[in-house]
């Protein structure tokens, strides 16, 4: 465990990364659980860790030039999160393609039960705004091979 | 055009519900764009809107109860919205089963350009917060046949 | 009322513009009310609309560059709204100082119940984004008197 | 330093609570700084520090009635956080009178300059949802006095 929260289990398959977040009381519907599009926002939070975790210090740099926007999104709800809930994150990279990676995300509580799954798919553009190949260092940086 | 600014297009496939959004300064993000989120919320207003222009007030209240919640949502970004745009949302419901219904979602600028495109699927609960099947009233109010 | 939903009411203390909202799901929290933060959004949709009504575009073009970012908000909660409520917003400028703005606003209900009212002040800056004195010209028009 | 990222500074004046959060970008705006609203959330997370900070459980559960409604904020801006930023929250009490408590919030970045500072101001209702004097219970709890 970092002393950001965050914590990096290697896999066979690249690393995952875990975080967490407290439910705010924002977060919070008229049905008295978390409204389903913070999820989303939650996901943003899980990839910003694994950016982090990784140290994607030159891969960041790129994304700050809007080279990862986001293409498409989907979530499935398990069970709700309510306020003051510890949700647990793992975010980890599920597919890279030549233009485009694609993270998958849980959402977990702190007994383990599955609340949220999803998926974000991101484009690769240049600093031109134009998407291109997704070039190999940044390739090997997403999976953590360029990780000391 | 309805004095709330709902439209409603009758087709074969059941109606079309169009409604539109001024984009907020909050809803944007340091790209200068719509963050990506925040259609999920406006698939909301066009659902909202969906049961309004369809007066399904006795739905309405089920819905109310809690009988509606999201299962799952996906979203494709074509395009982006920027501060100030007029989004016209158009909704309309493509698929129901025996135990959920899924909505349909088109955000256009006001040039008709695509900008995302999505799904939302709901379970029905009972008062009692358990799945069941969707009463035949329901499925025929939902399809707008019971709209006078 | 004009075709986006905006309604100029012209006082000896200059314009109202008026404006409104439906309260979206997204916006209510666990009890069964809008969110307070919330309103702090709407006080910008409202002030939005103050832009919009007085067709203020060079000075709009001065706010797309930074030029107003907010100095201090204050809010006072007299009344909550709840999910599908239709909010109107009532924005005004009650102080013109030689660096900074102040808007009002009031939000009520449709049966005129004032829920929440509010302040915010704005800097102005110039293009390098140093707060410098109020333009004469920007000044008169956000009085609506440059308005044709 | 807790496991739950939080911190009780004691003084003469009672305890004042640290937290801190990572910016969103989804917190973020198209001036590419936090959006003014986003504090007043950061705001209620400090809140929900010095409640668990201080295991008001008892008093906690009465906020879970619906017992300490905003009645307002105000805010003020001094500096602006930007997306990736690690924001300190620091929240005291600041006045109890008989019928409601004032917080008192700064948000400061890693160097320990001021972006933002504010208050809230709520009342106490007791379950029936009237506006009534705080307990002295709840005055001693709210003051760190009840604390082991």
């Amino acid at each position: 465990m970092r002393s950001d929260d965050l914590r990096i289990v290697s896999t066979d398959h690249g690393p995952i990364v875990e975080t967490s977040v407290w439910v705010r009381f924002a977060e919070t519907d008229a049905m008295g659980v978390v409204y389903h599009a913070h999820y989303i926002v939650w996901f943003e939070v899980g990839r910003g860790a694994y950016w982090r975790a990784l140290n994607l210090g030159q891969v960041h740099s790129l994304r700050d030039a809007g080279a990862f926007p986001v293409a498409s999104v989907e979530a499935r709800y398990h069970a709700p999160a309510r306020y003051g809930d510890r949700v647990l994150i793992r975010t980890r990279i599920v597919a890279i393609r030549s233009r485009s990676v694609t993270f998958a995300y849980e959402c977990l509580d702190e007994a383990g039960t599955r609340l949220v799954t999803g998926q974000t798919t991101h484009l690769f553009l240049d600093p031109s705004g134009h998407a291109v190949r997704l070039p190999d260092a940044v390739r090997r940086a997403l999976m953590g091979e360029a990780q000391s």
